[in-house]
Order: structure tokens, then sequence, then C-alpha cells
């Protein structure tokens, strides 16, 4: 077995190193990571057929080994997110002024990189590229842990991004990926809180859990996405259905994507034929409460306990509510604290439920697929959190670093 | 055995209420709290004499029992505490605008509670207060598990504040004590991250590690205080002595205190006398390196393993550094990254100084007993972390919130 408290203490060691590299430095070597994805294309693409040949021998299914598979335009694309991430504002160095204090004190806060961040996702070799690209831009080593059946893959991309670290006088190990797929490693490395400043499981919830379990390290948790679209009766009928129709049926397997409506008794009778009408349209099953079968035909009826279910599928859950106190009680219920969206053109409901809602995200007249750091403009996106402590919601570049005080006196001391 | 889960998930409960509040009722609670402290202040020190009696029959050492007894001064103290805090500016609901997107979508943030604060503390009885005040003014419910010297005292202060929540028809379990010291309910509620978002404890490393090691919860860190002075060769010699005299002496058992010293080797010669002179006429015992030794007597020497020691005391660390690079290499295998200081009149140096050293504060010219939530101007201070996930260095309230993203359209889906 690896030793990956090694791992994690050059990794410690790489990341002092790193707060030296101006911003100029670290963008280009960021573009010379891109150039040279490009220009070694030929010896990822033969690490990837290694992998993709092992995941066929080993029965994978299609959408896995698609994920996993690279091509010229992919790794492209891989080079294209570098340039992108070269091209973000600096995040390190910032400072802000807090205050002056009675006695002269100047008190400042003052961006820094977090340290070494483990990145543990699924058998996505882009995700190699992206993730040291982003941790790096940040001022952070990283160590990468992604899916056993892409291992050839990440550590091809990886020799290539170190390689350019290198020229650069850079330790290599501010880009690390585990070369050993044991997931013990994981369970040991999850232990190692003084190397290590923050991890982030991308994957199901089973794997979130996992590590929140095994963790002595902070964990960014995601567990999933349950949305809600809440027609108010002050709702415009065109926005709504078009802000409906967009969230469940763009791309309904992922976490951002509506799995719940709910909608004012007031304008139920109108509303829901037109929107069981669209849905229905685009292959979408419904499913709903008593009220909802009362408006609208072919809804299976859900128990209470049978809402709040993150379909990632065609398949819708619907509730007609009394007010906006009732839409807000379910969502409280049976949200997932991840994107929940009002739509209404009463401002005054509208600011209760920005007010009111416990989502990482609170959306008024809006799709709940713009819940997203690109979409947001946070210019790339590391992850999303639906706990809250440090990051709440898409997390920027950003949420890698933190803020330490900065005091300037003229020799003042405490009495 | 109490019920933990019980008391978390009620908890949770009154969290989720406490955001009704306006920032003028929270404050009218807290006033109101304020004086039937006050008020009832009889009762608070019944509970208060039970608990000292138990204390001195167990043969708790007289620093304990002072730290643990209760007076009607120090109930006044407790009462202007929650008067200071109710006079703090709000930190819920406060919104920046982020940016408008291409499409018009306005972003902004917006803060809000964290949720249910666990806060584990020593058998300090006006933590009880401070904490549930702080929690409360910052929206979150808080539970509360003092030292179990401290019970009955603990009981009775909450009583009394939860009488006014009663008034006021806010969830009495906003503020909860956990009426049971059995040590096995600490480690059961530290599971319970359904219902519980942040555990702060305070108390010694030992502690800090068990909690940590053991909970699914985030915590917050605080682990030792080995704060350095780095008198640079640009160094003001009265600034530097004084900023030297009080880091150490002023309150030597403390996390801000001075425990290590390091001099330029172009000032060595003429500093390191008077330092040695200013330190030992205050009692001060000094420990340092071969080379101090030659520029000072009574100097006990120290191994490169036995640097880096929280005293606590009146003990300090002494090393000569060839240049402001060793002293940061220094600072950064033996400090604490809670509070580092450089003494100079050269600007380069102070820039580099803050810039590369990592530490939860960094200061130039200024005594490092500032290292405090009230004396860098956060209002009060809910504790110090030394770890970099959600707060760094003195936390004041804002710390006990966090921001999620409000999205405001006009019926834009996503292409």
């Amino acid at each position: 077995m690896i030793n990956i408290s090694e791992i994690a203490q050059q990794a410690a060691t790489a990341a002092k190193g790193l707060i030296k590299l101006s911003a100029e430095q670290k963008n280009t070597i960021l573009n010379e990571m891109a150039a040279k994805l490009r220009e070694q294309q030929d010896a990822i693409l033969s690490a990837n057929k290694t992998d993709v040949e092992q995941a066929r021998d080993n029965g994978l299914d299609a959408a896995m080994i698609d994920r996993l598979m690279l091509t010229p335009e992919r790794i492209d694309d891989m080079a294209n997110g570098l340039e992108t991430v070269a091209g973000l504002d600096e995040v390190v160095g910032r400072e802000r002024l807090i205050g002056q204090r009675p006695n002269g004190l100047e008190i400042k806060k003052k961006t820094v990189p977090l340290g070494v961040i483990c990145m543990i996702y699924e058998a996505r070799p882009n995700v190699t590229a992206d993730a040291a690209g982003l941790c790096f831009k940040s001022g952070n080593a990283v160590i990468l842990r992604g899916g056993k059946e892409c291992l050839n893959s990440s550590l091809a991309i990886a020799a290539v991004m170190q390689s350019v670290l290198r020229q650069h006088q850079v330790a290599e190990a501010a880009i690390s990926v585990i070369p050993d797929p044991d997931r013990k490693i994981v369970t040991e490395m999850l232990t190692l809180d003084n190397w290590i400043d923050l991890v982030i499981p991308r994957g199901g919830e089973g794997l979130i859990r996992y590590v929140t379990k095994n963790s002595q390290i902070p964990v960014i948790q995601h567990y999933k996405g349950v949305c809600h679209l809440y027609v108010d009766k002050a709702a415009d009928f065109d926005k709504a259905l078009s802000i409906l129709v967009n969230g469940k049926t763009q791309r309904p397997g992922v976490c951002n994507a509506l799995e719940g409506l709910l909608v004012h008794k007031a304008v139920a009778a109108d509303f829901l034929p037109l929107a069981a009408k669209a849905l229905t349209e685009r292959g979408v099953t419904l499913h709903g409460c008593a009220q909802t079968q009362s408006f609208v035909h072919d809804v299976n009826l859900l128990s209470e306990s049978e809402f709040g279910q993150e379909y990632l599928s065609l398949d819708i859950a619907i509730r007609v509510v009394d007010d906006i106190d009732q839409a807000m009680a379910h969502i409280s219920k049976f949200g997932s604290n991840h994107t929940e969206v009002i739509c209404s053109e009463d401002e005054v409901a509208a600011e209760v439920f920005k007010h009111m809602v416990d989502a990482s995200v609170v959306m008024v007249n809006a799709s709940s697929r713009f819940s997203d750091g690109s979409e947001l403009g946070l210019g790339a996106e590391i992850g999303i959190a639906t706990t809250k402590l440090h990051a709440y919601g898409p997390m920027g570049i950003e949420s890698l670093t933190t803020e330490k005080y900065l005091v300037c006196g003229t020799g003042q001391v405490r009495g």
C-alpha cells in the first residue's frame, strides 16, 4: 500500500510554496498546462484506452464508459477549461478594510488559500484537470482521488500538469493523484487533518455520508437536490409554465432540476391543467396529492411520506397548497437546502419567500437550472454545498480561500 | 439517560422560528433577559451555591472554584453582556449584490443563521449566558453543554432566559441546556448532523481532539496559541520591547500571549540584552538557542524539538535568525496558526510577512494581545478558530451566519 501520509505531507509542503506565486505566474502555468495537454494528447488517449478497455472487460454500463472515455475534443475541452480558469480574477491576497480602532490599530482581512484540498470523485477523467486547475489557481495543493476506473487517465493528465510545474520550479506535489485505488487509503487519508484542510467528495449520497462519518477533516457536503417551484396566486402563468418546463425537462438527471411543484389553491384550477399538458407532452409522469388529482387526470397519488423524492427523471411531485406559508412548510420539510423557486408578481410574497426559505439558492421568477456556478457568474464551479459551514450553494474558487486578519499598528500594547 | 436526539430536533424546530424575528424583537428579548437575570439573582445564586458546595466536596482547586462561583456583580456582568449584544448591529438578512448576468438575472447574497449551534465549554456559568445571547442575536438555536460542575447554575441561568422567550412566544428550545452530565450524551450528540449545524468546543486540546474525532458535525477548532514576535533588523527597539513585554507578561496564561521571540542576527547583540533585562525584571524565564546564549546570560538551551511549546506561563523561547525567511520558516514549523507579529519599520519586510505568514491574525508593530474579538472590533467573541474552514481567527457573531444566494429574474429559463 502506498504511503498516503507522505503524499499528504508533501502536498502540505507544496502548498506553502504556492503562496509565493504571483497571479501572473499562476496564469502562465495554467496556460502552459493547457497547451501541453493538447500537445500530449496521444499519451493521454493511450492511457485512457487502457481504462476504457478494462471498464468494458468489467462490464461497466454504456453511460459510465461514455463519461470515462476521452477524445481529442474532450482533451481540448479540458485545455479550454484551464485557459478559462487562468482568465479568472485572482482570489488570493485580496484585502478589505474592517475598520480602525480607537487606539489607531488598522484592521483588515486578506484572502489566503485553504492549504491542501482533497477531491474525491467518480470515474470522470476531465474532473482531474478541472479540479487541479481550480485548486492551483486559488493557491491550494490538491490530492485527487477519482474513481478507480479512470486511474490511468488521471495519472496521465496529472503527469502533464506536473511537468509544467517542474519547469517553473513549483513542487509537483501541488497536484497529486493517489496512485492506488484501495479504499483503505481514503479512510486513512480522512484522518490526516494535520496535513489536509478540506475534503470535497463528489458523488452519490452514500459516498458523502461515508466520507462525513469517517473524516476528521472538514467536508463540503452536497447531499442531493430536491428543488421545488412554488406557483403563487399572483404568478404570471407564462413565466411559471416556462420555468416549470425548463426546470423539469431541460436536463432531468441533475441536482438543480425541479422535483416538486407547489401550486396555490386559488390558481390551481386554472394553472394545473396547463402545467399538466405542458409536462405530459414532454413525457413527464405526474405524481401528486389528492387535490391535484381533482384538477388533473393521470396523477399518481402520493402519500405524505412519498413527497421529497429526488427523481432525477421525468417525474414530478405536485401539491396544492393553501397559501405561501404552507408552501414554505412543505419546502422546509421536504426540500434539500439546494434551490427553491417562487413564481409571483407580488413583491411582498417574493420578499417573504426570499427571507424565510432556507436553501442555498432562493429564486424569484427564474429557472432552478440557473443554480450553477457558471450561470451565477462565479466563473467556474468546484462543487455545490447544501450544508452551511464555510460555503452554501454553488462554490466558485473564492470558496477555496479563507480570510486572515491583518492588524497594523505603531507600537500599540494592551492596557 | 435523556433523549439528546429529541433535544436536538426541538432545537432545529425552534431555529426555524427564529428567522421570523426582527432585529428589534431580538434586541427587546435580550434586554429583557438581562433585566430578568438581575431580578432573579437569588435563584441563580442559590443554584450556584449548590454547584460550589459540590465542587468543594469534590476537592476542586481554588482557581476552578473561582471560575465557577457567581456573585451579584458577576450576574450583573452577564446581564451587561446581553445588553451589549443587544446593541450590536444586526447580522441576519444583510444583502449584497454579486452582479447582474447578461440574461438579466440579478444575483445577490444574503446572510442567514447557521441553524443549531452546540457549545461545549468548561465549568464557567457566565459562558451559558454569553453563548446563549450571541447565538440568539445571530438567529441560531443553541444547545449548551458546560462542565458538569456548573450544571445547576447553567440550568438556572437558562431557565431565566427561557422564561423571557416564552413571554414572547418564542420556542424555549432555542436555548437548551443538556441536563445530564453523562459524556455519552455528547458522543451521541456529535452524530446528529441532521439537526445540529456546528459544534464549538472551548477547552483544552484533548477536548477539541475528542470532539473532532467523534463529530459528524462541523467543528470550530481552536487548538492552541503559540504566538511569536519577530524583531526585524529594521525594528524600532522601543516598540519591540513594549510589544514583547506586553505580549509575554500582561496575561501569560491566555492563547494570545507570546510564547516565542525571533530576533534578526543583525540586531541581536543590541536588542537581546535589552529584551532579557525587561523580561527577567518581570519574572520571565528565558529559553533559547545557542546563539541567544552568546548574547544573554541565564538562558536555558533549547534543542530543536523543544521549540513550539505553549508555555502559558512566564517562559519564552528565543531564537536568533539569519533573516526574515528563517523567521517565517520557524513560524511555519512551530506556530499554531493563531497570531504572529513582526516588529519592523521596513514596509517591504512588513508586506512580505503579512503576505507569507499563515496565521489567523498577522500583526505589524502591535501586541499579540490584541488578537481578540472585542479588541479587533467584532463586538463580542464566540470563539477563535485556528483552522481555516468557515472562520479563521477571532469569531464575531457574523461567523454564526452564512450566506445564501438570491436570484431574481423576470421569467428567465436556461437554453
